[in-house]
């Protein structure tokens, strides 16, 4: 998969070096050669990866991945840092301002490419949901702070070796070990915030693992982070290709372990709150707020697509209107609490008198409308019959107040080729019939289009 | 990135056969016997690929497949047929009934993998929006038939070249020749159903074109079909890395061609619609469907997001509560349709007198609600007092009616500490004020909490 990747470097002949090889490997390459021109190619330009210089004049790397990580705007994009120095101090402070990993020049091709291709296809995933944004700030609003406190699955060959592994993590994060590969996949399945799985023991294929984790619609999201032989970059590199997060090197440096582990729970932070923001407004778009069922504008597209299917020669579907007798009394006489105590009680008697087939909406005010898919005008006034002395056997009780409640029902099915405003015309007359026919009564609309 | 694959084959040596194969790439890999376990396994186990024989008794391949693919909840799975007969009808007929490829045995492993690794990233991105369905039922509704009609830009070395690739495509595809890769990414911007790319001449570089429009934002998604020459496995292979959708062989079969359209403009369709249909349930979710102005539960979140960013250090945050005076009397003398009117008009006008920064919502009935970032209670109060003018300023006129309208208003800017109920509790003492001193006034809430 190609992206776009911003080379940000001083020198530019290591700009020019870094683009060559990632235009031989038909990506395309934004160049910058200062942090601040860095900053703002990053808010405008769209990039899916920046590969980073440490060591600039002006804002150093240091600085500028900082600021990007603190930017709503840039956070989202991954941080390659590259320098000329191999000091560990460089290196955990490269990973601490927030960087996604941090390599030393002359960098090796085959781990480059495999960490940007792993970035990137990350990247892609969480894009599709952020491109759901809009101006509505979907993410926006992610608290920046994360809750270090976790758990992990650690998965080794043996115990010993596993609590080898788990002397390194940070006192933040509880554990298991887990050395057989069925029971490490079933803790996984239990919830983790993130594995650690060692690569490193030759007479355990941790890959298999990883892999197995990852074909699992159910835990394919877990943060993996696999232990690695420091010669071994074949390894390293397999497994970023199969979708591990990151790697540490053995013998396990645990500051760096640390840091890398905060890594994937800032990511795995975001990406979580940012499908909980999505989850919640498409279920606040669709659901009434009073009463939980649904809200006038899906149950009517829910409506309109029975409808549509009916006359495309699919199944009937008729639809009930329902309206709670003199409710307006109540809300005079009690006032609108015990009013609204009336609608939520109501609509739970209809929730529980569904077929699971039905669906259930509000309407507006003191009226509702259930579509029943499948079912023809008899069964829809039988099961409105059913509903009407569910509702009017027992009284609705709240706290003190005990109140008698009837509703009235109009059915009806729709008319081949007949539109929904059509049909909803017909319910309602039906429903019309009913209240002044004396109320607490159910009537059917004639086939014929009124 | 592992995947789970589903094997179907009556004959258990072939499924053992593909399984080895992927288990040794670390797939997980679930087996199949009959088409009809097939189905069963596709719906309640979650493949993320299905490898079809086509041969087998009772339901084969074929009709397997278009079960598949007329199945909302398995539409999504790609499928890649695979069969012992090289036979041009057969292949056809596979593609015709919704299969992604159609694959020869023995199937050449590198064609194979590359084949499925293409389909499982693309179903990955597109699985991180059908997960957000959660019974919501988004995109089950998408309606199944496509508009074939379509635009395609073919990119090739010469106009003429181009030309050629254009008489293999169907009738119902409108088309532009590009042979210049500046020329062809700026025609795809401008709008295009798909793009055919010649892969296939060597003083061309058709790969370079693929891998800018998959690095663009604005056009990453767009479906891109390559033609290469036949015999050339490693351009397929390379092709289908960057993310070309599917390729075809020179010399062109005009009526695999189309199929292969077909698939991907299907794709494209069910990808668009389950985008817009999220999009759409989104944009609901935080809009007042009266007004178009921010509901109240999206214009709390938004102050309360703003309140907190104040606690913590940031910049102030002020808030304007504005209700229409006398709003009962335009209801209760010229209806609820004349009502609704006027919360229009003065919707228009809230969202008019904005700065840029500030959020306007309806909290309700008559009243609304301005949140206003970085706004201290004087730069509040000279807002809501412009506000007052252009509203009192100028009567709201609907049809026939000429309506005198005023509101009034009450601020408050945010006490260090203090939480939303209490802001708006001052605000709304403000209000109050504003009303009892006989509307059309804006009052401003002391600092002292009250």
């Amino acid at each position: 998969m190609s992206a776009r990747i911003l080379v940000v470097d001083d020198i530019p002949a290591n700009v020019r070096v870094l683009e060559a090889k990632l235009l031989a490997e038909y990506f395309d390459v934004l160049t910058a050669e200062s942090g601040e021109q860095a900053l703002s190619l990053a808010q405008n330009e769209n990039p899916d990866l920046i590969l980073l210089d440490v060591m600039m004049p002006g804002l150093d790397g240091f600085e500028t991945c900082r600021q990007l990580k603190n930017d709503a705007r840039t956070r989202h994009i991954p941080v390659i840092m590259v320098t000329a120095l191999d000091a560990r101090e460089e290196r955990l402070r490269g990973l601490e301002v927030g960087a996604d990993d941090f390599l030393t020049k002359p960098v090796d091709d085959v781990t480059l490419f495999a960490r940007v291709r792993s970035l990137v296809r990350l990247k892609g995933v969480m894009d599709e949901l952020r491109n759901r944004d809009h101006g509505h700030q979907v993410g926006r609003d992610i608290a920046a702070g994360v809750d270090w406190a976790a758990h992990a699955v650690i998965i080794a060959s043996s115990a010993k070796r596993g609590e080898r592994y788990a002397s390194a993590l940070p006192a933040f994060v509880t554990y298991e070990v887990e050395s057989d590969a069925g029971a490490a996949f079933a803790a996984v399945e239990d919830g983790a915030d993130f594995a650690l799985v060692d690569l490193s023991s030759p007479d355990f294929d941790g890959l298999r693992v990883c892999a197995r984790i990852r074909a699992s619609a159910k835990v394919r999201e877990l943060p993996l982070i696999a232990a690695v032989n420091s010669d071994d970059v074949a390894m390293a590199v397999r497994a970023l290709e199969l979708g591990v997060n990151d790697f540490v090197h053995r013998p396990i440096d645990s500051e760096e372990l640390t840091v890398r582990v905060k890594t994937q729970l800032r990511r795995k932070h975001f990406a979580d709150q940012l499908r909980e923001s999505i989850d919640e407004r498409l279920e606040l778009a669709v659901t009434d707020a009073l009463t939980g069922l649904s809200n006038r504008a899906f149950i009517g597209a829910r409506l309109k697509h029975f409808i549509d299917s009916a006359n495309s020669g699919g199944a009937p579907v008729s639809v009930m209107l329902i309206d709670i007798d003199h409710f307006k009394r109540v809300n005079d006489t009690h006032g609108h609490e015990v009013g609204d105590g009336v609608l939520q009680a109501f609509s739970r008697r209809i929730q529980r008198s569904l077929r699971a087939l039905d669906h259930a909406g509000r309407w507006g005010g003191e009226e509702f409308v259930v579509v029943m898919p499948g079912a023809g005008l008899a069964e829809a006034e039988t099961a409105a019959q059913r509903l009407r002395e569910a509702i009017s056997g027992r009284e609705v009780v709240l706290d003190d107040l005990v109140l008698p409640i009837t509703a009235s029902f109009g059915v009806a099915q729709v008319n081949p080729g007949e539109d929904m405003a059509s049909l909803l015309r017909r319910a309602d007359m039906a429903l019309y019939e009913a209240k002044s026919e004396g109320r607490n009564r159910v009537e059917a609309a004639a086939s014929a289009a009124a």
